[in-house]
């Protein structure tokens, strides 16, 4: 089947998801979750092939982790469904209302967007997160995943649907689209007027590609070249323990802190300090010369890395001369994601908060905090870098429009 | 001087327009306005100068009479700037905020776009109030007005970057660009990273080129295609009415109706009366099979006529036999602007709000109080249609994005 007929049969299933009730939509959830236990010799079954043509393939261990299913693994996934499922409604939630001089009552109340198109990577539990969090929020959900989780997707995906038809949903509330070939990523991006909006997920090409080429309105996700400043007036013990955390807690997210700067009135008590821990952990420091001076370990580093997010045990580390100056290396260097300040001076903190240009500004704390469910919202469909529509985690919330509702008694201008 | 030289400028006068307050921003307003009146002799010789112009092109009345100003027009123009003064600052609203579990303050904050590219008609008014708009939410605006305005434009702007630079804000705050060429539209469109926003204002042939071509997020404004739905429980002196007014208070504009759907049940007592009331309104009717069987005055209508937003004295009518078939109706041809119903069922008005699919959905009132000015926004830079972002007319918060601010003390993951 064609990409435009699945988004077709998604508008339609749409039509029936912008109207069913919570109650439904949460008893999907649970037929969901329940059908993924029960069937989880299939979806095992389905993993068990992918993982061997990915072995064939020579994916990485990481990459295989990922990609890995197991009876736990399942379980863990059905019971996300679950707390979704004990989230409230994003959909009906009036955000603004008033009753207008003329008598006429307004309201601004949250829609589903209706077809939501997802390009991800190869993890099989976002399949099943991606197709939650949309039925959730009424909205259909065309899902296309890596071609290296094919098996293990087509598998959940059957499953899914038949849970969804089963609680009185339409089943193509939930398609996957061919991941075997890259025309399914095009069509997807040419569907303006059928899908409503596109969220890819993953390595910074694709999303530039996706950006450049969309004619769907799209929501950016993903790169974070994140810093953590060590202002003059730090706390150095809560810095080093922030910058490590920042780095090291997870190599591979994008509010994993990719870069350091250090005022220069800290830089003798902080670096060394801080140059150890790094060293204690295994991670590579490329500095600049100023930064280089106080470890032999450091690497020189080039322009290119403090525009790098190396998803790995490296680090870039700058010394700059003021607030100002970090702010500027910032504004060279970001990529609007997370941005830390490590200070005790108030009026330090209220000027980076101020000035730095980012989807989520730390102060006095880990840039591993930007994330939908370390900040409460139950459910993350992924992290926005844009500025339209949502910016930072997006939960349920911001998997919605608004309508205005006006209701007169026979208003006329 | 290049559009993205313009570009660059504009995102150095956004860092300082970001932080700027309410008092500072307010007191520009303020400047600009009697700036305009003080200086209004300049500004209409060069009106003056596009009007001849205009003439010898063979412009429209009604064209010429968009570009005319005179100094009730202007003093007009000046008022408005300050009426914005007097609106609440988006800029810092706290949309959202918590402590978390660990101590963590979360709050998210708006803050502005940055920088706001405005694509727009003849209207020397929507110069002044775009570079108004942008400047009262902390945006710098990059105006790209039309040709036929070129030295009115030049000339407010000139007054308006004067008065900018004279309340302590950059004058880069506010900049025209070359609308002596459409490379200047093509350069803004592809001005990723440097402008964070494109309003296209305009014809469909304007908005459809800029959401296909452009790498700037777009927020699409404009095409209605807006029906009234005459249910077969409705008031019938109100449906004339609520109709009438829809098609004939103002007819160029996107929120008038362009077409009529008409329960079967109440044709023969409704349609009669509103072919007559169009008649003396000298209002051209395009009606289906069933609405001609009326009157002879009813033209034929073709399927093209049911997706054709006539901004004329015409309307589409047709006749259908359930609420059901007029929801289909308008998912088919439908903008997704304003829809309207007219009808005392209470069940019917339920369904018709959460079946149709559009920015605003009237329940027995005119289609024309979509408009920022009725809702009472203050302020208005346009109607969006899309569903990204901003649905419906929007005002000052419409312009602004958020930011997370997370305070702790030391927090770790």
């Amino acid at each position: 089947m064609s990409v435009v007929e699945q988004a077709r049969r998604a508008r339609g299933a749409a039509e029936a998801l912008a109207v069913a009730t919570r109650t439904v939509k949460d008893a999907a959830l649970h037929a969901m979750a329940d059908a993924l236990v029960a069937r989880t010799p299939e979806i095992l079954a389905a993993n068990a092939a992918d993982l061997a043509a990915g072995r064939e393939a020579g994916l990485s261990a990481a990459v295989l982790d990922r990609l890995a299913l197991d009876e736990g693994r399942v379980a863990g996934i059905a019971d996300a469904l679950r707390q979704m499922a004990a989230l409230p409604d994003p959909v009906g939630e009036v955000v603004r209302g008033a009753t207008l001089p003329n008598g006429l009552e307004l309201r601004q109340v949250r829609v589903p967007f209706g077809v939501v198109g997802i390009i991800y990577e190869g993890r099989p539990n976002v399949t099943v997160d991606a197709a939650g969090i949309c039925l959730k929020s009424g909205n259909a959900a065309l899902l296309r995943g890596s071609s290296s989780a094919a098996h293990s997707n087509a598998a959940l995906v059957a499953v899914l649907r038949d849970a969804v038809a089963g609680a009185g949903l339409p089943a193509d509330a939930v398609q996957l689209l061919d991941a075997s070939t890259r025309d399914s990523v095009k069509e997807l991006m040419r569907a303006r007027g059928l899908v409503d909006v596109l969220i890819p997920r993953g390595g910074a090409s694709l999303i530039r590609t996706v950006v450049e080429e969309s004619t769907v309105p799209v929501i950016e996700t993903g790169v974070g070249n994140c810093h953590v400043y060590v202002d003059a007036a730090a706390d150095l013990a809560k810095a080093v323990a922030v910058t490590v955390n920042s780095k090291t807690q997870r190599l591979s997210t994008c509010n994993t802190a990719e870069s350091l700067l250090v005022h220069a009135a800290v830089a003798d008590a902080f670096l060394p300090a801080v140059l150890a821990a790094f060293a204690d952990a295994g991670v590579t420091v490329h500095g600049d010369a100023r930064a280089a001076a106080y470890s032999d370990a450091v690497v020189p580093a080039t322009e290119e890395d403090f525009d790098t997010e190396y998803l790995s045990a490296d680090i870039s580390v700058a010394v700059v001369d003021s607030l100002d100056a970090a702010v500027a290396h910032i504004r060279r260097h970001g990529t609007g994601h997370t941005e830390a300040i490590v200070t005790d001076s108030q009026p330090a903190a209220r000027e980076f908060v101020a000035r730095v240009d980012a989807a989520a500004v730390m102060v006095n704390a880990s840039t591993r905090f930007t994330d939908g469910g370390e900040f409460g919202f139950g459910a993350e469909i992924g992290i926005s870098t844009q500025k339209l529509h949502a910016r930072g985690p997006m939960g349920l919330p911001e998997l919605t429009s608004t309508k205005y509702v006006v209701t007169g008694d026979g208003h006329l201008r």
